[in-house]
């Protein structure tokens, strides 16, 4: 997706060797119009799936889904990570370990909000070693839902994520594909 | 906003004395359509305010800050009450003291999103005692932005948290503002 290949570009910062900080438009201050777009490109891809729910982790999946469920006309849903007291009992829960801050954490979501039937497509912000995406895989599994397709808006395809989910068969779609940072700069695939 | 008090009480359900769950549209499983037009009524109401920023406090915040902001044409910003490793240093902080946790939590934004000279809107999902809001007014404050405007798209009325920002002359707008809980179910204002 050119428009967003040209944001990473231009309001992008690359910090050492392998952080992407997009935090002026992605994942602090959000450029509305821009993720519109993206919601807009993900539908186009997965509009033939019969996509039933768009599925995501907070918190910073959360507007690129939004997009995507409004332009597919389906609800939108978050899993948890955070801790809320407002969360009821009855939940699906997997652990995703995460490899920057070197421990496993826990996302749950309602068993009401995923259901037998249903035909999901995962949406998040980033895509790196792959870890959220199994736990957002792992809920649908147990709801006994059918995943629709991945859709990611950064792919650091350097770190080799998207392999397995191909393996396993899974139509996986990133708006934009990394293949390295060189002396700052982002080189897309 | 009826279409809002319409799902509040055919979508919401009343637990106890004071909670009110709506995770079925807004802070679980998003109702995207409603959402949009959450935003257009902020976007009526605050639109000739000269509003250059829509800020809200994650996660249940930001889905209504966004379709505001989208409406607005201005960017969406975060404040954020996670661990975020990707945060820089050079940040506005806020103590928020949460009722229902009975203990006090941080917030942050970076200093890039909001500014002198901005006129900020702020969006939050649910108005209790005013406590996130009053963190957010202090962030805008730091920043020596100006407050434009105070969003909520659920008001708990009886718990009286609107009182002080009305008399420190803020315009708040509610978009459903609830009177009480009577045997289980919800009495408008």
């Amino acid at each position: 997706m050119e428009l967003l290949k040209e944001a990473i570009l231009t309001r992008g910062k690359v910090l050492g060797e392998d952080i992407l900080k997009v935090d002026t438009f992605l994942n602090h201050q959000i450029d509305c119009e821009l993720t519109i777009e993206m919601g807009k490109e993900f539908a186009k891809y997965f509009g033939d799936k019969g996509i039933t729910r768009v599925l995501t982790l907070e918190v910073s999946g959360i507007p690129a889904a939004f997009t995507t469920a409004l332009e597919l006309g389906v609800p939108m849903v978050y899993a948890k990570k955070i801790e809320s007291k407002n969360l009821s009992e009855d939940v699906y829960t997997a652990d995703v370990h995460s490899f920057t801050k070197g421990k496993a954490y826990n996302i749950r979501v309602d068993k009401r909000f995923i259901e037998k039937g249903d035909r999901v497509l995962i949406i998040d912000d980033f895509l790196a070693k792959g870890q959220a995406l199994g736990g957002l895989i792992d809920l649908c599994k147990q709801a006994g839902a059918e995943v629709g397709g991945l859709g990611i808006v950064i792919e650091k395809a350097f770190q080799n994520g998207r392999d397995r989910y191909v393996e396993e068969g899974y139509d996986i779609y990133s708006l934009a594909r990394i293949e390295k940072f060189e002396d700052g700069r982002v080189v897309f695939k």
